[in-house]
């Protein structure tokens, strides 16, 4: 995943402190630089962070001024701030990742607009012989309920010749992209054309700036269930990070937003006469099935 | 490039007017709907729009009220607007386009983060067989002078087994692309993950939805002749499309911006060196070889 | 409210209808350019609009392709999207609004970023005598129970001498605003020194383009009980607007979003605790009083 | 200014530095927490900060690769990075800052949205008794060149009456403010009506948090000539702190942007023309009044 000379890097990086007079989160100073390995190649580590629980409740107390202080406490004034969308305060922490990542995740990723991106550019360097090839128990067949989900895991010979097609598609292109680029004796194709010739599971690498209001949102979205399992894992990777930098302020967000669900006014209905005893059905709460399935979710569990 | 179902679809969509209040371009109502070929498979159109020059001039005329009165005319007011960067009347218009592209060109696109996107998801639906081979002239070696540019086109043997890889590696990804979805006897693999079998020249589509005063700034840029030959030959179409919906708003563009240039305090004092009659050079200038060789270019053309 | 000139330019914009190849709301059709009262002397009216509620899921099949078709109509689809989060095909729509209201009104709705802004500027142009005076029944006390709330109305004594000091103040300042700006024999004040004598009750106006999912947010926030009176008359008279533009979606936004609400995974314990027949307090919620009485509000009503 | 307290805060806050393994910038280090006047009672001031010079060149390096190997040192890149508008890397940095201003200057620095904000509330809190009143040789007369800026200091007895207008009224309406909210034996008119009889140059304060890209177009804007007085006084404090923050961005930002100047074609055409020999007018240059203006202004000084 790494290679010596990044280690040496990161070791040294993290040999050397400095004073400073900003606020700084001991939790999150215990992972910078450090490169956590997510998938067959790739990680994800913290490469500078502002702000700490503190920062959000300053803006807080900023805004709303004394009225701010009969939430007496750090955490119920976060707890508060969190449960009322009030998304301000959390903007005023900000953090910046270095991911390496397969492409075709890196292009579910990007679709979150609101962060600052600088992305390893092939039409300037050459990529590495690095592809993503899943774990035996990810090669997961098409759900046959919906045309998003994964089913179960393929076995025997079809495994087998995925795995195989996988391997071996990705190494043939690489062969064939290192060739176009040069070849003694070659003029060698253009490096921005020579890159289309590589597949979606090569992998590429970013630094991800983004604030703390529009990461849970990412992490809400991609640390969830229905998350493609490869983009999952590094949004799983990222909340044990945020765990450590901002511990109320995710504490707040696992129990509002990660844990938390959303009612529509049909289900809300619905609730209230369930309460009084009354037996609803499908056929009897006015939702599509769809919306019932996952109603009966939320209050079985 | 477009199936019949396709072309029958926009020939539907173009007999068919209706009545509206709203402000209408004659010049952009010539073009809705119908697909501009670009590249070998893809395409620009435009599916809807809002706004036209008299839109910019409007909100300039509520943001400065009388004091706009001065420039008596539409196309002054639109040109004092381009030149100083009062960016906000030209965020008034609005248009919303359909492209085909390849990905390794939308990759790019994306970068520009201020515009609406619904791409065509491959973890739902099934990717065509369509991919991006260049044309013989376009099959540009690596340019000596600078890692981002091209030089000049392969020739002979080399051309000839680059398009061989492109093609034959494409051909032989989605054939095990498609084997893995589906096959009969089989369970087949996820959509979501056999996607990563596919190289970066496969096409994908989407719609994109911008401002006119962030569709400049990505026309700038990539209407350029420093942008990759892929994403400018879109961006030329879309010029085209544009000069039709907002002539006045265009014509501006294109001399402040496209045929413009930044000059920096250094070039400036050199310019009036020079305009004094003073022979400035490279090492009297204060600039380095790099900034030097770009103002003679501004100076001598 | 509006100037005679104002309103023949109105009649004079709704008698002229041109042919157009673009989708058309008919809903909203028949509302442009018509100045709707809010307060008592603003407005709020379309000028422009873009897409219908056909826009949104056709974005979605572009985004989902054959996938969508499993939900078979429009509508359904639109509820399948609004419930699932899935916000692009909701940001493929776009509204442009010509609105005149308080600048303190202003001030809080331009908190919200994501849109397109051309505010009258009070540096070129003269602002107008018009100042907002609340209606007798919006007079309200600051609230006992929390700091950001409105209690009864004043009454008596109290109401009548608020007013007069809102009235005269604001007629006092405005003759010294003039008289700076302009008095024979004088220079005059520049007027973007001037405007500051101004108070908060001052009418300004502006042009403010949104897309349909920003709107939605705006939406929920504004037109909710618990925003302040003066930005949620506007905000109930644009949800009008929104609902003849396109139904579907404002429908499913009602259900889902305004009608709604979020419950924690404290709150979904609970929940589920009651609905086995366990009596649950606050004491045994694992809630704080706040918390709680938010809980009781959504499963009682 | 500061009250007493406020100083002890920040004299508390600049005793204790603690130990991080983050970036730091000793430049900005020294300017932490402390309070910088601005107007009569405003001041900005920086209370966090993330990344320096290097922070930008490293992102670069992501992206650009061995490529950016050619350009060798630090200062080099960034000057490349500015001249050509690679703005990425900038956005890589990041600062908060306290600030506290009239509210008419909040309102025309609230038009940049790409910031976070956190702005003090008068609908929570109470505003204080501190009001812009400018300086006698700041009274400027309203321009008889154009609509926008300001001519020479009133003078004499009409910027007396100015003054008295400007005091007068803002006490006078801030006293009312006082009496509406809360007199003994009255029940006090909630805070969030009662703000609006106070006069657009009460301050308020928020904490604004923008990356460095989008820092530096602020401030090319606002620390610009042709900015309102009362902002670019803001900007110019702002542009001191930067310039110790990150001193090779700063330096190629004054070189490329604050000194720079944008030409247009017919002006490059010009410049060629002149450069030739050719005596170039109004009359011959293609140009309108206005812009033979400014590109003198260029060309001359």
């Amino acid at each position: 995943m790494l290679t010596q000379e990044q280690q040496a890097e990161i070791d040294e990086l993290r040999s050397q402190t400095r004073p400073t007079l900003r606020a700084v989160s001991d939790g999150m100073e215990a992972h910078l630089y450090t490169a956590y390995p997510v998938l067959d190649h790739g990680f994800v580590r913290v490469i500078d962070y502002m702000g700490d629980d503190n920062a959000i409740t300053q803006a807080a107390r900023v805004s709303y001024g004394k009225g701010t202080k009969a939430v007496s406490n750090d955490e119920g004034l976060i707890r508060y701030l969190m449960r009322h969308w009030h998304s301000t305060p959390f903007e005023m922490c900000e953090v910046k990742f270095h991911v390496k990542l397969p492409v075709f995740v890196a292009r579910q990723w990007i679709r979150h607009r609101t962060a600052n991106v600088n992305e390893y550019s092939a039409r300037y360097s050459i990529l590495d012989r690095e592809f993503y090839i899943p774990e035996p128990d990810q090669l997961a067949a098409q759900s046959v309920i919906n045309n998003q989900g994964r089913g179960e895991a393929l076995a025997g010979e079809e495994a087998a010749r995925v795995l195989e097609y996988l391997k071996s598609d990705a190494a043939r292109c690489y062969d064939h992209y290192e060739e176009m680029i040069s070849q003694e004796g070659q003029q060698g194709l253009a490096r921005e054309l020579a890159r289309m010739n590589l597949p979606a599971n090569v992998y590429t690498q970013w630094y991800w700036k983004v604030d703390l209001h529009n990461l849970f949102h990412f992490l809400r979205l991609r640390a969830d269930a229905h998350a493609q399992y490869e983009i999952r894992v590094y949004a799983e990777e990222m909340c044990k990070l945020v765990a450590d930098w901002v511990p109320f302020a995710y504490a707040a967000f696992e129990d509002y937003r990660m844990g938390g669900a959303t009612l529509s006014s049909k289900a809300i209905d619905c609730l209230r006469r369930m309460l009084k005893g009354e037996e609803v059905t499908q056929e009897t709460s006015g939702m599509s099935k769809g919306e019932w399935r996952e109603f009966m979710g939320v209050v079985q569990g």
